[in-house]
């Protein structure tokens, strides 16, 4: 199940960012995404990350350097971001249902989802949820007009993964997966496009 | 962090079904919880949640007998299903914010989020995911008028999911936390009741 929602549109997604790719490199990066999710950062090892995708500990500094590196390159909401808010505000809502089914599908998992798995673990470092935070949460509220743009953003970040997760739940035979977009967001954006306008 | 998002309202919530408590029981409900959550069935095993709760292994077998039916004490959403679908359709959206804020203070944890805490697990055995479809969204589904209700009770699951883990991340300073639950309703209950609505 993890192998389908782990994996999410990272820096790499964007056209020319994969310059460094090659052989093992989606494997550690895979395996990396599944080691931060769902275990403490302190319990994460490079040796354990390298068993899990069959290179050797020494190709992953060679590739990414430390751990945290690695822990950065793969704990990047940034380019889902960069898509999802990619519309004026009057079209966000239906954007942001259409876009979320869209990078789901691209990337064969969820873009946002496992910072929610990271609450599951119990861990003093909450470096993926500063993540997220940071890079769609606050730049949400930055961008919304209105009064309690913080709170609206907040739960707008909840809608949207909210979808995500009902998707991923009800599959493979969930009435969400065989839906059309367009009515996904027929029947999701409104509340989402209210939340956004914030009245 | 799990250990405020992972107890949720089990059918013990219930007046009279404590009868069977007592010491150690509490503990291992919320070590078993844990363990059914982050690991798959498979490998979890009775003396490690005996470990992890402080507790000998042949008490669980007294208490609850076998492993499966420790799963099926824990992962029960009904409970938190009776109180959240206890309104008349018209009212719902609201009335499902407003009891979801109530269950996770009451609680000190979110009553339904740890099965999307479980889609980050390698697992074959999909019996949280089982539970959580039949008790949630099937009986919403059922209590639907209109078309598409299925679709329409996969994504109120999908907003009631979503407004849990955005009150979990945003945790402990985030402005959901600190926003008045009819405030809350105001904001993100219109979503849901046109999805209730179907119209």
């Amino acid at each position: 199940m993890s192998t389908t929602d782990g994996p999410a549109p990272a820096r790499a997604a964007t056209p020319g960012a994969e310059a460094g790719s090659g052989t093992g490199r989606d494997a550690i990066v895979r395996a990396a995404r599944r080691a931060f999710t769902l275990r403490p950062y302190a319990e994460v090892t490079l040796r354990g990350i390298a068993a899990d995708a069959g290179v050797s500990p020494s190709l992953i500094v060679k590739r990414f350097g430390s751990k945290e590196a690695l822990f950065n390159t793969v704990a990047d909401f940034g380019a889902a971001a960069d898509a999802l808010f990619a519309a004026p505000p009057p079209e966000l809502g239906r954007h942001m249902v259409l876009t979320m089914v869209e990078l789901r599908d691209r990337f064969g998992g969820d873009p946002l989802l496992r910072v929610v798995f990271s609450l599951g673990i119990e861990d003093e470092r909450t470096l993926l949820r500063a993540r997220f935070r940071e890079q769609v949460t606050d730049r949400l509220a930055g961008a919304l007009a209105g009064p309690d743009a913080r709170l609206r953003a907040e739960l707008i970040a909840g809608q949207l993964l909210g979808l995500g997760a009902t998707l991923s739940l009800h599959r493979p035979d969930g009435a969400g997966a065989h839906a059309r977009p367009e009515r996904l967001a027929d029947l999701y954006a409104p509340g989402l496009q209210r939340l956004v306008d914030g009245t």
